[in-house]
């Protein structure tokens, strides 16, 4: 394709993008397709002669968008949203453009220099200490994983990292039972084993009771086991239940152990000042993380993380071979030090975009509106005698189910289920599922950029009649 | 920003990014700033009220693109490159908007068979093993760690996930004395330790000695040690020196050892079917590894691996907690089960648009002309009695220096390094180099996709100017 054919094309897409975004709305939400459908709809072998730019795209058309699940349906209510946002993809666009390779410095000085500006942005916004450092990873996964490195090292003496486990570390993380499923893979990677995985209990709003930790903290130590880490939940997945990050720093601080906060949805809450409250006390913590890419209007991936010292994850990771060093490497941030994979997308110019066309206010204005449908959604359920919600409403999250005194947890786990199964199944929107103390519950988070009354007032709508179909059946 | 805006607004980036594209060698390869330049011209904090789009986008020209490094600048021959592409762009257009999280086969059946079709299509095409299958992953650094965790979690029977490292394991990794620092990288992760990554020697073309290889083994072996994994590399970083797969995976069969393949780079070249006989013998290989974002048009990031049992890497990673689960779970790809991180961009979408615009035949045509461009560049190198090259020109990377047999390599390497500084310094190209048996190389890799004659001619004729300025100061 020559860069004629580049120009008239991408005007074609924006075209196409523009409508789509205009029109997301009518699209089915998940798609009606069997496993398979479209594998057995693509040709065995790539094409020898290049095609047609016309045919590619009828293709994308006929046979992907059928098969594709539209997060940014505003009748998405599953998990937790992925959102973009206009100014996100226009900086992706012009990411992919430039194509720069972000690894050091060098290789792109104001991708470096950006990533350090936006990250203090959000830092100062989120009520963030102002001396820790932040930095881009691409997903919470990867940095919570890094936070568990830096952990490791640091107590290690780095002597991890040079000779590997000598079998005389026997280290504990913990957590709320309620941990998100990256933490469980984190500490298998780290080499610490699942089972020192500490599911620390939970009070009645699923948040993890301190004196529980600290229970377990001693327990450990008087069995000759190593308290590594502590990793709290501003938001757990399930519930978004946050953990008292003040007391837990306390405790950390008393017995000397890594307090990593994973914020990864609900931290963008933070950038409400009304929400600040919720990290009191994180200052003599270590490191926090959370998720631009889900709740902060930028394009996946983008995590975004914070370190008070971040020289022991840069020392973690850092290692320079001839063909990388350069001059400067002292009096510069070279971020492949700051994480796993060496080279690195320019994400840092999303976000800057996004904060710079919502503005701080901007983006608060969507938060709360996000929040405000919530309430009217969550007063609509409670409302209904039918219906229970089985954990505090935090944020935008409403974890409720269809009740009745005189069926088993067992019945009305499958009631649920069907219900939730049956709504999913008009394509019209979408919910994802948990379990809250063994109960099934269908969880209805409210965040997709561009949703409004109009469409949580159909979901109920549609949950209602669902509802009505499922008990009678 | 409202649909109507972006309408307008994309159009506009769309002109920009097609004359970037048209203009692109008239950019500095390199930027002339200093470190803090770019940091000091932004301001503290995050704006409270949101900007317009023209005051953006007017500061990411004036601030932004002259502290960029232009990879994608024909003259920039360092490291290796990042290509681009314009059908890969517009497929960034496209996954950008949709905005889908690829973490599930229900959260975009299409993306998931997809991404299984795309590889199947490049396996076929590189003529690996029709049995085994693909995922893709962001860089080569997390796939090849998820590869020496699949082999650890194999070898231990899954024990180090649960219980962690006893200490018991003493796994050994073995690789070149080339290899790249992602794997060092990666035995730290991993829990193995950088002192058990052991370097085997390479010959005169620095490739990997098979037979010292077996000799690392059986003294390790003698010791009580454990031969976990063998990494070979298919175009090393520092000279694009192949080790002879074949061989190694001989070895590997016979000690019970994983032979994971890194071509990371050069694996490009093997759409050449007159570069397949590099991997013959791979067949009892485990893993295989390469970058479509270096030498394959494909926008950064894009990775793909092939493995021979998945199963393994899948029973690594998979975890499914009570939120992700459905019922298909048994019958689909998840692909969050291949890698580390939970969240997955829709990255087959760049793949299947680069196959199918420029199509094998086009692919290969583009590979064969770099390869011809190279052939040119290393001809007027040899014909130059100053020069030596060092390593075997084996794709298109060719690793070269000044020498004068009155000189110590001390005083080479100075001259040689001060030689790529003052070529770099004039901003119209970028190399980056190496070191050869502690002799200082200048690397010179011509593979930007719109590389052309004229490029490397004006670099030929820049080179020399500069080194007369440098060995007659
Ligand atoms: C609390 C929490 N932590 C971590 C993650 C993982 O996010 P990512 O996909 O960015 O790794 C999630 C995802 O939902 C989450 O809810
Ligand atoms: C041989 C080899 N392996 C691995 C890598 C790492 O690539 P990535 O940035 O995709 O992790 C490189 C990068 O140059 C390489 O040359």
């Amino acid at each position: 394709m020559d860069k004629n054919e580049f120009r008239k094309r991408g005007h074609e897409l924006v075209d196409w993008m523009a409508d789509y975004l205009e029109s997301k709305e009518s699209y089915p939400v998940t798609p009606d397709v069997e496993p398979g459908d479209i594998y057995a709809k693509l040709p065995d072998n790539a094409p020898e002669e290049g095609e047609e730019f016309d045919r590619i795209f009828a293709d994308f058309q006929r046979i992907i968008m059928p098969g594709m699940t539209h997060w940014q349906n505003p009748a998405f209510f599953g998990y937790f949203p992925a959102n973009n946002s206009e100014p996100s993809i226009l900086a992706e666009m012009l990411m992919s453009t430039l194509g720069a390779q972000c690894m050091s410095w060098i290789t792109s000085p104001a991708a470096a220099e950006l990533e350090e500006k936006v990250c203090d942005w959000l830092r100062e916004a989120k009520g963030i200490n102002s001396n820790w450092k932040g930095c881009i990873h691409d997903t919470a996964s990867t940095a919570t994983l890094s936070a568990i490195l830096a952990a490791r090292e640091k107590h290690s003496g780095f002597q991890i990292n040079k000779s590997g486990f000598t079998g005389k570390e026997k280290f504990r993380v913990y957590s709320s039972s309620h941990v998100h499923s990256s933490i469980d893979k984190a500490v298998k990677i780290s080499g610490i084993g699942e089972e020192n995985l500490v599911r620390v209990d939970v009070d009645e709003n699923f948040s993890m009771i301190p004196e529980a930790l600290e229970r377990a903290i001693r327990h450990d130590l008087a069995q000759g086991l190593t308290p590594l880490m502590v990793i709290s939940a501003l938001g757990t997945t399930s519930s978004t239940a946050v953990d008292p990050i003040g007391e837990i720093t306390r405790v950390c601080r008393d017995y000397q152990v890594w307090h990593h906060i994973d914020a990864a949805f609900a931290g963008t809450a933070l950038l409400l000042p009304e929400y600040q409250t919720l990290i009191h006390g994180h200052d003599e913590a270590d490191s926090y993380v959370f998720n631009p890419h889900k709740w902060m209007m930028t394009n996946f991936d983008c995590t975004v993380m914070f370190l008070k010292e971040p020289e022991y994850l840069v020392k973690t990771f850092s290692l320079t071979p001839e063909y990388l060093k350069t001059d400067l490497d002292e009096k510069v941030n070279n971020y492949r030090d700051w994480g796993i994979p060496l080279g690195r997308r320019f994400r840092a110019l999303k976000l800057w975009f996004v904060l710079r066309s919502y503005g701080l206010e901007g983006l608060r204005k969507k938060l709360r509106h996000h929040l405000h449908l919530t309430k009217k959604a969550e007063s609509w359920i409670r409302a209904d005698s039918r219906l229970e919600i089985l954990a505090p409403v935090n944020f935008n999250t409403i974890c409720f189910r269809y009740v009745h005194h005189d069926l088993s947890t067992e019945k009305l786990n499958e009631i649920n289920e069907s219900w939730m199964s049956t709504a999913n199944a008009t394509h019209k929107l979408f919910f994802s599922h948990t379990k809250l103390n063994d109960k099934y519950v269908i969880r209805w988070v409210i965040g997709q950029t561009d949703v409004e009354e109009k469409h949580i007032e159909a979901a109920w709508v549609l949950l209602k009649e669902q509802l009505h179909k499922t008990i009678n059946s």
